[in-house]
């Protein structure tokens, strides 16, 4: 390895010669003395060097520093390199589309997202991928706690399975495939193998909306189980993945939680929950509009609930619950005693659907039927029902979107702040 | 949830009344007695009654059986239940395509494949997929000992890196797009944001070739790292994601391992390496046939270097250091001293290549200069050098083909049997 010490373990060399080695996040160039900050992946450090023997290095120029370690308080990691010795290691870097080194993202979002293997080097947005990173640990290890195994399954698949015009189409050696909505199919077959299956993978959706929300290929957590009594058994495995995300950012990002001024919530040992129609009735009787007949939440209805939950519980989050049936997919299970409803739910965070869930049906005539009921032709669905022949148990499971969690979570006004090299509408590259 | 204990438990609950729930694996129909033996995620249990009182239900019919605890040590759990009520949660399943319950698998592999979802129920077909399962969250683990970063990469492209044929083209929004063969650009890039990044992600190869090793869709576990001196500081962080996905292997899948009657390999500290051309050598000395002019190892030299290191290092596991550059991607560093030769690696595993890495070129000139060379014309990896142009540290990584190094673990002929719903050549689903 090229030998160094991060800046990060400065302080414990004092009084050493040591090698640091980072790019040039700033070059601030005063009468006498210039600074050089060096950044690396532990944070930055201050080199001190007379100006007459500064050569112009342009800044994101990568450095290997050779020199003496003072200790310094005003200095980023509370110690300076002086004496400094230069090592160029990398071409003389062109400037950034904008200066890295200021604390806020001077640049607009196409200019950022256009240059991001630059851009993406700025701490605020770096951040933000940090909180994805830690956030998908935490799902993991939440569900493997839960017992689960991890699957792989297939992106290219023979049919859109949920349905719609929102599928990429391709050329499978010759023949037509499209890119997988969701493991939808495939974690509901593993329940079968192995009971409890969780995926961390990508998802596509030809998306014809250009708005903050919507990617072409999302970042899809999704779990599954079996043995359930019914959606209610669902939601505490999804609190605990929630859970686990937040204690997973908390320990692996928190330094990126506070360069983005963003806090984590509380995530109560019970979500309270609320069903649909009590819902609509509370909207009702505090606003004075008559939402009951209403198939759907609209965002304003999602705010007013978050603000609710808050005051009634002093949470953050929120369950609610049996949607009516004719919103949700084909698969999902009807409330046996209230069939217009499903056993479905939703998990609103601050106000916005964060998870999508529910139990699913597992019966291979009550898909027939659930089909027939919707006027859908099984015929395209044969390979889906197949599994239903051959004995499933009562499952339900959710799905997160990575990078939506992960906007809200960090406050991103556009879901593409904490996208690593989204893809949508217009974007292909880079 | 349903309220019941798993197989494994039975022994703690002797002389108490349990409901156990899971797919009925096995009927034996004796004259006075039937035997029941129910599967669940945890193993196997038993479930005795008297042959008047059994109704015919099939095998893999899904059940809830309430009984009395009683141990045998003949029983797979070493208690069984007797007294049985037994309620049926799924319709009556129709038999699977071949016995499950025998020790063996006894269909052909397209039978399998066919009918997977019910066909990975079998405990020797399930257990390549814990094992490939648990080497997934072992590499992950070690890669984040070695201060990685995850990372989420677009899988669709707008040109394709790796350049060749074998890559999937696709309707993006009307203009063309391709499947990622690899995520080496964007890993290569956030080199430039985190210094130490990894993944674990599909990638996609139209493969033409009907083998028993190539797939259309495989996963990907690939890191890289910044700040190296060249390829040799990368295989000790090969080293540790190999070690920490046996030892994931050895913790989480052992029984499945024991199913399969597969050994793990011992990992050593240092794992021996040898250069391409004093393998080249050796092989020429031992077989009398000169090989010394060959670009790259036939498989039966790959064997022979297997032998060599077992009886040389006791190890299974070999590098192969510095191939031909020419044999290499453009992206490849060239070994300074001997510039015909790579700063590229392989690592054999018993006697198969399972990891391909090394040091890639991190100059701008130098991108400029090995296309030249090459007669390939820059412009369509613009976007690709475009991150060398601000400063990139000297950096490589490595990626293993994760069913690849599930099937060598496993002794499987045939990567398809350890792969959930392979794609390849002729198959899009299920």
């Amino acid at each position: 390895m090229i030998s160094r010490v991060l800046s990060s373990e400065l302080p414990k060399h004092v009084g050493e010669r040591v090698t640091i080695a980072g790019w040039l996040h700033r070059r601030r160039e005063l009468k006498s003395v210039t600074f050089l900050v060096i950044r690396d992946r532990a944070g930055l450090a201050q080199v001190v060097l007379p100006t007459a023997d500064a050569d112009p290095i342009g800044e994101e120029t990568v450095l290997a520093v050779e020199g003496l370690v003072v200790a310094n308080d005003q200095a980023p990691s509370g110690a300076e390199l002086t004496e400094p010795a230069l090592r160029q290691l990398s071409g003389p870097a062109e400037p950034p589309p904008f200066d890295l080194y200021r604390p806020a993202v001077t640049a607009a979002l196409p200019t950022i997202l256009d240059h991001a293997p630059t851009t993406l080097r700025h701490p605020v947005l770096r951040a933000g991928l940090e909180v994805a990173a830690a956030s998908a640990a935490g799902f993991r290890a939440a569900m493997v706690q839960s017992g689960c195994t991890e699957i792989f399954t297939p992106k290219i698949v023979e049919s859109a399975t949920e349905g719609g015009a929102n599928v990429f189409r391709l050329d499978y050696f010759g023949r037509p495939g499209y890119l997988a909505q969701s493991p939808q199919f495939y974690k509901q077959a593993m329940v079968g193998v192995f009971e409890r299956v969780f995926e961390v993978g990508p998802v596509f959706r030809a998306e014809p909306h250009d708005t903050g929300r919507h990617l072409a290929q999302y970042t899809s957590l999704d779990a599954e189980f079996g043995f359930i009594a019914d959606h209610l058994d669902v939601m505490p495995f999804c609190r605990d993945a929630v859970a686990g995300m937040v204690e997973s950012v908390r320990e692996r990002a928190g330094l990126a939680m506070r360069t983005l001024d963003a806090t984590l919530p509380e995530v109560p040992a019970e979500i309270p929950h609320l069903h649909f129609t009590d819902a609509m009735d509370l909207i009702s009787a505090a606003t004075g509009e008559d939402v009951t007949g209403e198939p759907d939440l609209a965002p304003a209805h999602e705010r007013w609930l978050f603000e609710w939950a808050a005051r009634e519980h002093g949470s953050d989050l929120l369950f609610v619950t049996g949607y009516p049936l004719a919103s949700k997919p084909f698969y999902t299970h009807a409330d046996l005693r209230r069939p217009r409803y499903s056993n479905g739910f939703d998990l609103l965070f601050r106000g916005t659907e964060i998870v999508t869930g529910g139990q699913r049906l597992h019966r291979h005539e009550d898909y027939l039927a659930a089909l027939a009921a919707r006027g859908l032709d099984p015929a395209p669905f044969e390979g889906y029902l197949q599994v239903f022949r051959h004995g499933m148990p009562p499952h339900g499971g959710f799905a997160i979107g990575l990078e939506r969690w992960t906007a809200l979570l960090t406050g991103a006004a556009n879901v593409r702040q904490v996208t690593l090299f989204p893809r949508d509408l217009h974007r292909l590259s880079p």
